[in-house]
């Protein structure tokens, strides 16, 4: 159980207010829950101007928001999110402590995987849980966010080690809030399985968008890109099943439909790529890569994948002038 | 034995006076050899205007020329110099017969692998030799190359399924004529192991330049690319094993340590990429991989490779306005 504000409701901190923090945080408090925004570049306008959302299910905004350029001043939340880009994870050591309360819980929302066990490290194991985003969501100017399609999270416990954590009562309380902001919430028993799930997706297409300058839909049209999609697919299969995580080869399939399905689709990490910003590679690829290599597998394309995009990514960022 | 000219030299053709047939054949016939050269493009300016060679060892023009722009014009000759890409090789079914003499030789100074064999099926097998050229060497204007660096000639007999041919007086007498101008000539007495040590180099620098735009430079100057290379390398030597052809380890680390001395090289695949033209895809990467696995072996970074520059190929002639 979560403690609650004097109103009985949990109070929410936003560490990261753009494309993704912003549009969740925003939902939260236009069903009247108590959110607190943290800023950086965006926070003199934001704090004067409030948010602005743009959305297929609705327009909509909010003239004053709780917005922060300091952890500091920031009060102690019984959910604090983050949405950072991974790459900005090395400011969570000083950020998290002083905002979580001690019975509160930090919600990593964020693509890859291992990042809750560094943020264990800070706060300890039981204050921890993850959450993967199914979210089109663009920051097209300061606090003004285009949400553009899919917005539901699947929710799970983190445990040590990633042992499956089941089903508790407090990922129940965070989806009743999300779910009274009209986010749809899945709750994973097992969140690395739902990490390697994640993973499915997000390697290939956000690897090879970036490698070779490409769309979803351009990859899946082309033979030789489609069967290597498929490829390094069956390479995160192998890696989940070097830490006991069984995903059936016909989840490949279904991603492959699902893809083909799509609007043709800019990945999250070609994006970052195309506005000179790092990449998460880290997080998306070379953790899982460790991950399988520490259990014993060796994934071959996984890891030539990873080597050209450091490479890109050392590359790209020589010009980037932030 | 191959016939001679009334003046008792050999008879050359150059099919494809470009970068490379532009300025072997001019070397030849700047040493008093008869040299018979087809042109597509160029040919009006060349056939009046002759051939212009700026070079590190000495500019020299050649004001007369023998220009053709159809094969069936041109006389047979002793050795016909095949120099098109290996991408306008379905030319030579047509080209091919009519210009080779009875006891004259195809010289196949192409990148890659198998063209020998496809060479052998439209002249037969005893009519074809193969040669690989260490060139640095861009023609800038039509009928002008500038030479830049490096010259020489790996020669080798074809026999049927690459078996070594040894030794032959022939190649000794193209490389009595090369010598003559000039052009160290290395007679390897096993074709399939020269072409396999040469795709050491070739597959990995000219696959990854393309795909991830850089210079040879760039991709030994960062360690994720320059391992990447590395396991490239070792995968061409398995290759070579899985046809018989042992390449020691060391020629891996002789091969890194020579690219690191280079001057900072953009890659023949990389020029032809940057200019729209379609890439040796099939020659220099497709083939040595088809010949591995038919061989029973496996090359999974080099298939990674293989597909991603069939994409990019792909992608790069859409805008082909050629």
């Amino acid at each position: 159980m979560i403690s609650t504000t004097p109103k009985g409701d949990r109070r929410y901190a936003i560490l990261g207010t753009g494309a993704l923090g912003g549009y969740y945080g925003a939902c939260l408090q236009r069903v009247g829950l108590e959110v607190h925004f943290l800023l950086h570049r965006d926070y003199q306008h934001v704090r004067e101007q409030g948010l602005v959302i743009e959305s297929a299910d609705g327009d909509f905004t909010l003239p004053v928001v709780n917005a922060y350029d300091d952890v500091a001043q920031m009060p102690a939340c019984d959910v604090v999110i983050v949405a950072l880009k991974t790459t900005q994870n090395h400011l969570l050591s000083d950020m998290l402590p002083p905002v979580v309360k001690d019975d509160g819980v930090v919600l990593v929302l964020q693509n890859g995987m291992g990042i809750e066990q560094e943020v264990a490290q800070l706060v300890g194991s039981k204050r921890v849980m993850g959450g993967l985003c199914f979210l089109c969501s663009n920051k097209v100017e300061p606090g003004h966010i285009h949400h553009l399609d899919y917005k539901q999270i699947t929710l799970g416990e983190y445990l040590p080690d990633y042992q499956p954590g089941g089903l508790t009562q407090r990922m129940r309380q965070i989806a009743d809030d999300f779910e009274r902001a009209s986010i749809p919430i899945t709750l994973a028993e097992d969140l690395l399985l739902a990490r390697w799930q994640k993973l499915v997706w997000n390697i290939p297409y956000n690897g090879l968008s970036v490698v070779l300058d490409a769309t979803t839909n351009e990859l899946m049209a082309d033979n030789s890109t489609r069967s290597l999609v498929e490829q390094l697919m069956g390479e995160v299969l192998a890696g989940a099943s070097a830490t006991g995580r069984k995903i059936s080869d016909r989840f490949i399939q279904t991603m492959l439909d699902y893809t083909e399905k799509m609007t043709p689709y800019r990945t999250s990490m070609k994006i970052d790529y195309d506005e000179r910003r790092p990449l998460e590679v880290e997080a998306i690829v070379g953790n899982p890569l460790r991950v399988a290599t520490a259990a014993g597998t060796d994934l071959p394309l996984i890891s030539m994948l990873y080597r050209q995009l450091k490479f890109l990514d050392m590359q790209n960022r020589r010009f980037n002038t932030d």
